[in-house]
């Protein structure tokens, strides 16, 4: 079928709600204010509830059409802060898109399309200063801040006994490493937090669609996932679907890394159907203006496509200015030198004009439009180890060190700000890493690719350095760049988007239970118990990827009835442990019966294990 | 297809060499001392050599017969020992493969092919032990000693380059975390280990097919794949397969789990055609004698079955001496209670008869028995804990001081020892399981299942337990027990397998990387460089897996042509950052003519970076 046919089919799929799963909002301080959660139904009357990353597409009450966008949930709040200014915006260009005059059709109409999606630009009203960061400083809680508090919570009534249960036991609590993580996140925490840079809120008020969420140590960790096209291989709708499939599978954010044609229609149809934060690399698209010829890069050109992803309502950038001119001689010896892209371009500029990066030099001139329109920096690891001998190099720290100086002239300026770190660092590494980042940056939130911690798995990248993510996490990473199976091998397909996303979920999730994130360890507990009971079906909808699950049970006991047997397919009814010890049970009723006040204590209390083979 | 005709088919299959290996062997100090690796020829003329599990299966040059099984490995050392004396052995009962005379005349065939297989039981001539760590003690260097050494080694010429950087940064050292990993294994530093019981060599005097390995904390991180039938769903053909697949993926050890019927000719097939050590959990073939009613469990009935299975070779014994009577009640507040099956059976036995559990009462015994075949303690963690909220509880730690008690009386009997551990172990919780163990288990090998770092990954819990695994193999943890994707929801089959081996391979390797294994990171340090030279075959025939990392390539990038191409699919030739440097390198050139000497210094040196988007 052609591509939009295939387009429709497979969003149809991913808009199926979870198993047993609904749906349900929150409610804040104002009607506009819902916070979505997805409440999980369990066989046994409770219900379990999730925090939920998948937006309106989840929610059967909401018509959606891509070629509409979606609704505004920021809008209001936005216009009542009355400090912003719609404009008619830049003029739009066919350079925008990499097109000449004889495109086709197709395009045209896909242009058509995306102009209609537009929606008027707005800016900072002149001598005004839109950032959720200078709210903050200012000591006003935004609508933004109250959504995120509201989310980071979640419907805590169901995990009250395990609430209790970590009061009670020390054992519990986890191990926080450093960050202050309170039991409950108010408003107030959320402002604090972002007033003093630890946690950065990506919402370009082009981008009313968003869902407001928090990237912060003490906060839950979030994870990223890279979409894009490039070349040829993927449709404008292609993306779109493969951004509702990655936030289906829980994705916080997503970033486009779209190269080639098309580039800024592909954005507007992505950004206008994102209920998720929307990062971009600016430098991409500059490039492509310039024919590929990163020596033609000029600062007016780069500043103009600030401009014009700012006003699609892109919310965060990821800006190399930390590759400085004297940092290239420093990579010379390394056994893969730069592995960054971004970095490998103004590399080559820096070199081409023997000047230091304009992106250095004009720094103050970014904030400024970063700072019209809230959009986040995320200051980028353009020198990054791309293998495990570059790692914890003296390219890769000089560049953090001036990763940190930017943090204090973007704060100067009120503008959001997380740093990006790994890429390739051995696990007994990963700690200077996070020690330095935090000492150096001023604990503004660290965004790290992995780390990757060997390099012999190709094709098992996502595993390798889901390793590496879930130690940084623990260690105060606040959010982590997913890296999929086809990493360093071609372009990850819709499967390997999915496989990428849970391997980092699991990352972050275990993170947050070391770090003793309250009520992060109530969802294992339920689920747990679900295992212990042979509640089956439970078992699999409270998982990250139930229909996994289900299909995995099904391949050894397909029958419905074996979703329900006190059994499970590794030792089969015969063998079972637990029927083993529904025996030892019956021995300690005997034993209350006749017995003295051991059998009471070791069989009285005994329970149904869940099989495990030794 | 029948059976037989699908294994041999899938045997062939895992017979094929890998990609541009060649299975050749390192001369030990006497003709019959040989040592696999397996040489990874590179595109560029080198060649890197890497430890092999795979066994003759992979050699073309040899015959591979099933149905004799093996040839022998080790015959002439025992021999040569004169400590040991054939016998007729233990009479055979139907009762071993709970079988009654009815049963089919397959079976039977089965059995008769597995009686052709049976070599005449050794054992100890009276008053000798013949354990390695008995010679160790004594000061002898056994030739299975050597062959550790030379296999831990492994070829030295190729990692040259990186041996000489490791020596010049202290930066690519590692960090040991308390092991003492010399830079070279001698075969006399082998036997210290092992004296010391820091290291056990598991070969069982009746299994001389096996190539000696070792497992300890100075030495490289070792994993263990579990296979068995279960029920029907099983043949034995498909069992001895799923160990030659496992072993192909780098299994260092299998446990064969078999339950149900024909376990003990299932074992003579896979103890047989076994180049790795075997291990077995003796308690479940103890049971299937007794009708599967534990409480009829006896003493006489366990003593009989560990002869069995030493007669047959098995390598190590798992048994659950540590689930006291006392320590029952201590189960009874958790979540999940008893997961290990060892464990509840020893459990229901201790309630029914409210006495200590036999396999305690008659540990000396059970000594005896170990040094007169040289079969291997596995101490089993029958209360581990089998979820999150139950980890490192007083029932967890209570049976581990008795598994270190019971690892003295072992050492007392020159009884070669290694203590199971984790289960469901939260990251933040890790590290007091190793430091635990450490002390009062006195360094004897720690053998852990995974620790799995959260419950809520169903489908995925070979990469929650991966984490774990990575985390507590850099701590000192000597051979992890693999997960795969099926735990806890169904029978793994073949790919399942595999897909767990590869994740715990990825986690050793990272473990000693981690703890600065010699050479580990040169492998490391190879594939980085082919993939900085764009030398694809090379990156794939060096990773865990080409067959996986090549298919992926070739889903964006089919042709062969892509395989030398200076690109790859994620940019595409035009994008491509290392195109861009090229031409940086090209600035470069014409500053060495032109410019001044910061050109030389930051042009001159400038390479190809790998492509990877951030």
């Amino acid at each position: 079928m052609n591509a939009p046919d295939k387009f429709a089919s497979l969003l149809a799929l991913t808009r199926e709600p979870f198993p047993a799963s609904t749906k349900s909002y929150l409610a804040g301080s104002q009607p506009g204010l819902r916070v979505p959660v997805r409440d999980i139904q369990l066989t046994n009357g409770e219900v379990v509830s999730v925090y939920d990353t998948s937006g309106p597409y989840t929610d059967p009450a909401v018509q959606i059409d891509v070629r509409k966008g979606l609704a505004s949930v920021r809008g209001e709040w936005i216009a009542a802060r009355g400090d912003t200014e719609g404009y008619e915006g830049r003029v739009r260009k066919a350079l925008d898109d990499g097109q000449k005059a004889e495109d086709g059709d197709r395009l045209a109409q896909l242009r058509a399309e995306a102009a209609a999606l537009q929606r008027q630009p707005l800016r900072a009203r002149s001598g005004a200063n839109v950032t959720q960061m200078h709210y903050a400083k200012k000591g006003i809680v935004t609508p933004e801040m109250e959504y995120v508090a509201l989310r980071e919570n979640g419907r805590r009534e169901w995990m009250q006994q395990y609430m209790q249960d970590a009061a009670r036991e020390q054992r519990l609590a986890g191990n926080p490493l450093g960050a202050s993580i309170p039991k409950i996140i108010t408003p107030e925490f959320v402002r604090d937090e972002v007033a003093r840079g630890r946690a950065i809120i990506p919402a370009n008020i082009n981008h009313p669609e968003v869902e407001p969420m928090a990237i912060g140590r003490n906060f839950k960790v979030k994870i990223n996932a890279n979409i894009g096209n490039s070349a040829v291989t993927s449709s404008i709708e292609e993306e779109v679907e493969k951004l509702v499939w990655a936030i289906r599978w829980g994705a916080d954010n997503v970033m486009d890394l779209s190269t080639g044609k098309n580039i800024h229609t592909t954005r507007d149809w992505i950004v206008r159907n994102s209920p998720v934060p929307i990062g971009t690399v600016p430098i991409y698209q500059a490039l492509e203006k310039v024919g590929g010829i990163a020596e033609d890069l000029t600062w007016e050109i780069f500043r103009d496509t600030l401009i014009e992803q700012a006003e699609q309502g892109v919310d965060y950038f990821t800006i190399h200015a930390g590759v400085r001119l004297a940092y290239i001689q420093l990579t010379a010896a390394r056994r893969t030198g730069i592995v960054s892209r971004g970095g490998s371009i103004m590399a080559k500029w820096c070199m081409a004009h023997h000047k230091e990066s304009f992106l250095y030099t004009h720094f103050e001139d970014i904030c400024d439009i970063m700072k019209a329109y809230d959009v986040a920096f995320s200051l980028g690891d353009g020198l990054r180890p791309g293998c495990a001998s570059d790692a914890n190099d003296e390219a890769q720290f000089a560049e953090l060190h001036t990763l940190g100086e930017l943090t204090q002239i973007a704060w100067k300026h009120d503008v959001q700000t997380m740093i990006e770190g790994p890429g390739h660092v051995p696990m007994h590494m990963i700690q200077a890493n996070m020690t330095e980042q935090l000492k150096t940056c001023h604990e503004a939130p660290f965004y790290t690719l992995g780390p990757l911690t060997i390099d012999i798995a190709p094709g098992y990248d996502h595993i390798a350095s889901a390793i590496g993510a879930a130690m940084i996490g623990w260690m105060g990473t606040a959010m982590l760049c997913y890296v999929t199976p086809k990493e360093h091998l071609g372009l990850p397909d819709r499967d390997d988007v999915k496989q990428g996303i849970i391997a980092y979920k699991i990352a972050a999730h275990a993170a947050d239970v070391a770090k003793g994130h309250p009520g992060a360890r109530a969802r294992d507990d339920a689920l747990s118990q679900a295992r212990f009971d042979f509640r089956w079906q439970d078992q699999f909808n409270l998982g990250l990827d139930p229909d996994t699950a289900k299909e995995y049970h099904d391949e050894t006991l397909p029958k419905d009835s074996a979703k329900v047997a006190h059994f499970c397919s590794m030792c089969g009814p015969k063998f079972c442990s637990m029927k083993i010890t529904q025996e030892v049970r019956e021995f300690a009723q005997q034993g209350l019966q006749s017995k003295a006040e051991e059998f009471n204590r070791t069989g009285g209390e005994l329970y149904v294990p869940i099989h495990r083979a030794d």
